[in-house]
C-alpha cells in the first residue's frame, strides 16, 4: 500500500516546526523561515523556483527525496491558509504559493468549511476535506494512484496523524536555530512507544537530518 | 569573572536529557545510556577509565573541551543520588561513580538533606548544598578559583539554572535516538528570549553538537 510520509520537515534545536505569531507577512511565524534555510539553499529549491544554480550535497539530497514518488499531498489547514488578518469575505484565498504551487499533484487540505475543488497551474489541485483526518488520508491515497502521500504539516496535523499511528516514515531537518516558542512537535508523543525509531542520520553545517521509520 | 556552563550535556533527537525511571540499576533512565554513546567511543572517556584507545575526531574535540579550564561543578541531587530503592540508612551514597569519580576538582551537589563534604580519590570533593541554586553557584565560584563552573545536570537542574539567567553557554549533544518520555530540556524555556543564540554546530554519525551562547 502507498505510504504516508512526512518529509523535509524542518525543527530548530529546541523542537519548534514553526515560529509563534504567523500572519500574512510571516507565514512561518516569527524567525520560522530560518529553520528552512538549508532547503532554501538547493538545487531542488531552485528548480523548483524556475532557477539554474543551487547547491548539490547531503542537504538536497533530501530535499529532492522529499518529492520522489509523491502521488498525493495532505496539508493542514493552518498551511494552506489563510491567516489572521485576511480578509475572506472579500478575496478567496488560494494558498500561500502564487499561481503555480510546488506540489504539481492532488493536495488535500484539512479544514472545517468545505469548498470546491481548486485548480491551480501546473497540476497542483487544492481538495478541501471536512470530513477528518482519516477521510483525508483515504482520499489522498485512492487520488495518489500507487504513489505515496506527503504530509506537509504543520505540527498539529503531523501530531495529529502520529497519534493514530497513520505516518509510515518521517524525515525531519533539525537547524541550527533556537526558536524559544512555537509549536512543539515532539511534546507529549512517544514516539518508540508509537513504534518509531532513529534509521538515518546525515548532517550539514545547515541541518541534521533524521529519517524516523515505523517498525512493521 | 568565572563562567557557568553546560558542557557535553547529551539530548534525544525528542529532546530529553534522561529517560523515564531512573533507578540504581539504570542510573540515566530508561534507554538514557544511548544518547552518551558518542561519548563512551572517544579517547577522552577511555582516559577517564584509564584505558588507552578511543577515537578522536569531532566528538572527542567536545568531550575534550567538556573538561577544560574547568575549577568546580554543580550537580543537581538526582545527578548524584541516591536513586529509589537504595537503603539511605543502611549505607552512605558516594555517588554513581565508584571511589574515584571523574571530576577531580570540587563539587557542590545540590540538596535538601545537607552533610558533611565527601572527600574521595582523584581530588573531587563533595559538597552539599542546601541553600538554593544561586547559593550553590556562589560557593562554586569561590571554590573554583578563576575557573569555569560546569554544570552537570540534570535536567531540572539546568532548567533551574537557566530560568535564573545564570548559564554563560551550552554545548548540547544531540544523539540520533528517541527516547518518547523522561525530562524534556526545552519545553516551556525561551531560549532565545533569555539571550541565546546557536554559535556553533558540528556533526558526526554519533551526535549533532551545537553550542548555544548568551549574549553579553
Amino acid at each position: 500500500m502507498n505510504r504516508l510520509e512526512v518529509r523535509c520537515f524542518s525543527l530548530s534545536i529546541d523542537g519548534y516546526g514553526a515560529g509563534a505569531d504567523q500572519t500574512l507577512a510571516q507565514p512561518l511565524g516569527k524567525d520560522g523561515e530560518r529553520v528552512h534555510e538549508w532547503m532554501f539553499a538547493t538545487r531542488t529549491w531552485a528548480r523548483l523556483q524556475g532557477r539554474d544554480g543551487g547547491e548539490t550535497g547531503i542537504d538536497d539530497h533530501f530535499a529532492s527525496r522529499g518529492f520522489e514518488g509523491i502521488g498525493a499531498w495532505i496539508l493542514g489547514r493552518n498551511m494552506f491558509g489563510p491567516p489572521r488578518g485576511f480578509d475572506t469575505a472579500a478575496q478567496e484565498w488560494k494558498g500561500w504559493w502564487g499561481d503555480t504551487p510546488p506540489y504539481h499533484c492532488p493536495v488535500f487540505v484539512l479544514t472545517h468549511e468545505p469548498r470546491p475543488p481548486l485548480q491551480m497551474a501546473g497540476g497542483t489541485t487544492f481538495h478541501f476535506v471536512g470530513g477528518g483526518i482519516e477521510a483525508a488520508l483515504e482520499s489522498a491515497r485512492e487520488a495518489a494512484a500507487g504513489g505515496d502521500i506527503r504530509l506537509g504539516g504543520g505540527v498539529a496535523t503531523i501530531r495529529a496523524y502520529l497519534r493514530a499511528r497513520l505516518v509510515d516514515r518521517l524525515h525531519l531537518a533539525i537547524a541550527p536555530v533556537l526558536l524559544g516558542s512555537g509549536e512543539a512537535l515532539f511534546a507529549g508523543i512517544d514516539l518508540p512507544a508509537l513504534g518509531y525509531r532513529c534509521t538515518e542520520q546525515a548532517a550539514t553545517a545547515k541541518a541534521t537530518h533524521v529519517v524516523l521509520t515505523r517498525d512493521g
